[in-house]
């Protein structure tokens, strides 16, 4: 793993501790910690620390040092920009939370259960660019959130406009991230380079794979981005216009009946329903919905009828399980059943 | 003061004292109180509580045992429907916080640098009812942060459609209130009648007065409601279309330069500019700047275009000071400037 | 179970879903609630309510009413005075976490690894009361925290003074309890009643069955009670002297190897280990480590020597788990054990 | 001022505005910030800044660059080692927020109120040290907080022993400070290198000037020192023993009566009266009580018998105000009463 002794790196730890396909053979993280203990390097910020990790020697992220064939990148953009290239070239599978190649034309931006299909083009990728391995990415947490509760209602009735507004937790900022004296008992209506990510990865993920390319879903997106005083999970509130206008029951069907991609079914780290719809009028919520499917179940509510466009809802996932760790493992299993990547394959 | 024990109330006493023009000559509560001295009826939870009001025995809320000509009410709906008509029969100007006459035709809906004109209506409203006193209300909390920002870019570009997202301080459901359980950490997407009043007051507000009744704005206004875990502050997210779409820096200037109707400048309670455009990117926040014009200012900030309609924007303002108690008084300092209240009168 | 609808008696529920003894079989409330389901007449506010449990319909808390022979009680201390001898009376066994009969000389007052002994005075309860049945109590949830840690120290070393100060977590007070307006970014240094609890039944529960009667033990406590932001976990800083003065390595030993009593290791709800002690600086903290042992470990650290008395510690454990009903289901599980429960019984 | 882009050092800013005797003509910082105006080298984190500080160009911290005869002094404890005596040395009174030189003892640790007096040493600094300067500290904020509630007390009745468990506000860590990842919902009992400073500082503010030296106190200290997340304001919960033991209503009366030593009366920044006793059984708190005396007032409530030693009692008090900059201008306006620092003497 790269970026191992971050926020998103520990969450990694986390969510691959007694996974039945990968295991945490390698930590790799900055210069200045290379050569200790993971223990030692790391200022470990939630739940257990699993002992055999605590005992890996972290190395240097460089291809030389890292010889597992599938690498989870938590790194952040400066490094991944040369760094998951290096990998991809010398025949690693790149599991990527990084911004840096999301938006490229050959990167599959994947949530499996809505276009695990989309990892066909790595076949693209690779011809384009001449690599062995591939870089696989994740989109920005909070377009994970709203994307999943879009895909149902994009499949049935075609999006065409998206207004979002974001309430984000302050593990999106990572470790130390956002100060307590900012955020206690405040909101900051604003996260730097946020809403350009949810305006533009949301088309791409519910775009359509036609064989050679991703052609970009067509709906247009507006958005603000807000922090709030939470831990864990954003929430979103939509309010969306449709090529088929559904009645609220048509959408709330759409979104109990979904199940996504099939062959994300039954993966070890797949929710048993990527949705939960929450009849409640008061939900989702953080704090009470956060950890629904061990972090990776999208919950939604409040479906209704919009005043100006057609319909409203609040949709709401863990941002750094769903959104980010969670998610690359989830990808990572799907590229094991697609033979992509050896069942062996450390982590 | 009727409702004078309760948390608006209570921002009532706050704001009230000092005052050049009113002072807390009788409270008002329910039987349970009555009799009772206000220290000893109360539960006061924020400040100094006035040793003069402190001292003053509670009444209960009937015409015959409160005898002021001004009447500041923060009666809830349920007591409202009926007292303040009674008082305003009585010959009393009722200044009601809430809900229940917000709507009715001849009765004037008022922030008064937006709309201070509307109270011309109180003629018609004596003569309909025939009454010799008057009910002067004012907003939804949520609304007034929204209406006074978008007052100065109705007046010179005129807004069709208003896409709103607010995050919502605890104060704003009194006290007790929001329980702690269900809001440390958390952000709750649902205020329950919150979206409705949203969704209709502004228009009234930023109506036109024809002399003889008060003609809607005709804008749509679509809303999302959420608590968040701040104290004092509603934060809106606002994004906006217009008959003519103004440039971010045309909308900058509108808000920079707005006076609101000029009666109101120099009150006691009105704040030295309504509006405080803030240039920071990360700026209007509730802490930081909740209590600018003491209260009563209306921060603005993050006007930007939009990738669908056409500007979008946060605004913030106090919630029980400008959205409440403190809205109240400025109305009522804009009738003693037009005569409707004498000086002398009492609260 | 009695007071089923409450904070705690919803924790209750938590904790017996899927319990291998004991089942959910009646919901018993006030009369408010009585004949609707469990589901309608309970603000479920954490987790998931288990539909078995949903669908139960909520009977009077009356003897005639509940059948169980096992009754596990929620009951405030109104409802408590009477009810539960009643419930004794009539044969049942009453795990009770009001503190009306927590003090009774012939009422045990049991964490089971620290006192499970004492539950050999029910005989003398049920002689003296002519009860068929019984009533175990849990103690107050900071006593409960303070009491785990000082358990293995003072079988050792002898406790002679106390000085407790504590950081206790808002569910403490039921729900909804505390107001958000008044502990958001807040500390309030008291909580009701509190403190005479605290400084008193730490002697009896750490005291000794004489074969007739507890003998409580001789130490002396002085408390500071503080209700902090925080939602699960009390934290309590405690300042130890001894009969006998322990060297800081010999009472982290004494808490490392303590197992408590015998008879409850392997329980269903007993936790591996009662105490974790844990190395770091800064531990325990309530959000990090209030779930170690699915909220029934004592998490213990910066045990050091002090300038006055021999040592100080800090102690943090869940208070409506390990400090209520967990603690209340363990108790049960000891009884089972030793026979005065019928395996099959009910809850 | 010295470290002035920090959060004491914007506190000074804020607490200097307007003031009387007192401008901010200069700002210095680390060589990083120098050359930039102040405006564009920090980063405002609280109220208004300044128009005139915000133009001022950040200068170096060395003698040759900050000319002002007063220097308010902001500086880490790494930076103040050398730069505030090579002030000293050049002739400048600096009054320093750094632990460094606290407990030198011929530097005067003074909170004026209790230890104005204690000034006096400073003509034997400048004799030992050859300074034509001199060097004035302030307390850790915690030492403060407890220090002025304790001071009426030693005063009348001598303390021996204090116990005192502190709940501390997460501005006392500057900014950016603590991550709100670790302190969201949750208690760290742990503040590095807190508790020897809170059990050493206390005896020499109540020590005694014998006329060539400081003659500490003898009580003896034993502190747990906790961080909560409350924005500002230090809660102390302490528990005395006292030489004379006093009876709560006489403790009472001496924390009401105590006005503190007679220069620093009508001071610009000295309060009303330096203690406030509160009646309510729940105070003090720090959202409701820490801006008491526009911060500079300290809080004291719940005195109370104790069952080991004589009382218990909570004070609360600014920690950035009262207990940093605010208190070394107190400091400074006691120097010009005592004509250390010239009244035309610039900041």
């Amino acid at each position: 793993m790269l970026g191992a002794t971050g926020a998103v790196g520990q969450t990694f730890i986390r969510c691959l501790a007694g996974h039945p396909w990968f295991r945490v053979a390698e930590v790799a993280a900055s210069e200045r910690s290379a050569g200790k203990s993971y223990a030692e390097a790391t200022r470990w910020i939630e739940g257990e620390l699993p002992a055999d990790v605590a005992a890996l020697t972290v190395t240097p992220c460089d291809t030389g040092s890292v010889r597992s064939p599938v690498v989870f990148s938590a790194l952040d953009a400066a490094a991944a920009a040369d760094l998951e290239p290096a990998f991809a070239h010398e025949g690693r599978v790149v599991l990527s939370n990084a911004k840096n190649y999301r938006m490229e034309p050959d990167v599959p931006l994947v949530i499996p259960e809505v276009n695990a299909g989309h990892l066909a083009i790595l076949e693209v990728q690779r011809r384009n660019r001449g690599w062995s391995g591939a870089i696989v990415t994740n989109a920005n947490c909070a377009s994970t959130t709203a994307a999943v509760a879009m895909a149902p209602l994009h499949e049935r009735f075609g999006i065409r406009t998206v207004f979002i507004s974001t309430m984000q937790a302050v593990s999106g900022a990572g470790y130390p991230g956002v100060p307590s004296l900012d955020i206690l008992g405040n909101v900051i209506p604003y996260i730097k380079d946020e809403e350009p990510k949810i305006e533009t990865e949301m088309q791409k993920m519910l775009g359509r794979f036609t064989g050679s390319a991703i052609e970009h879903a067509s709906f247009v997106v507006s958005a603000h981005a807000n922090r709030v005083p939470v831990e864990h999970g954003h929430t979103t509130c939509l309010t969306l216009g449709f090529e088929r206008k559904p009645t609220v029951e048509e959408a709330i069907e759409a979104l109990r009946e979904w199940k996504g991609e099939a062959i994300v079914r039954g993966l070890p780290s797949a929710p048993a329903m990527p949705i939960r719809y929450r009849d409640e009028p008061d939900r989702p919520q953080p704090r009470r919905d956060v950890m629904d499917g061990r972090g990776m179940t999208t919950t939604v509510g409040r479906v209704r009828a919009d005043n100006i466009l057609d319909l409203r809802l609040v949709a709401m996932s863990h941002n750094t399980i769903r959104g980010a760790a969670g998610g690359s493992i989830l990808n990572a299993e799907v590229l094991v059943q697609t033979g992509v990547i050896a069942r062996s394959g450390a982590a």
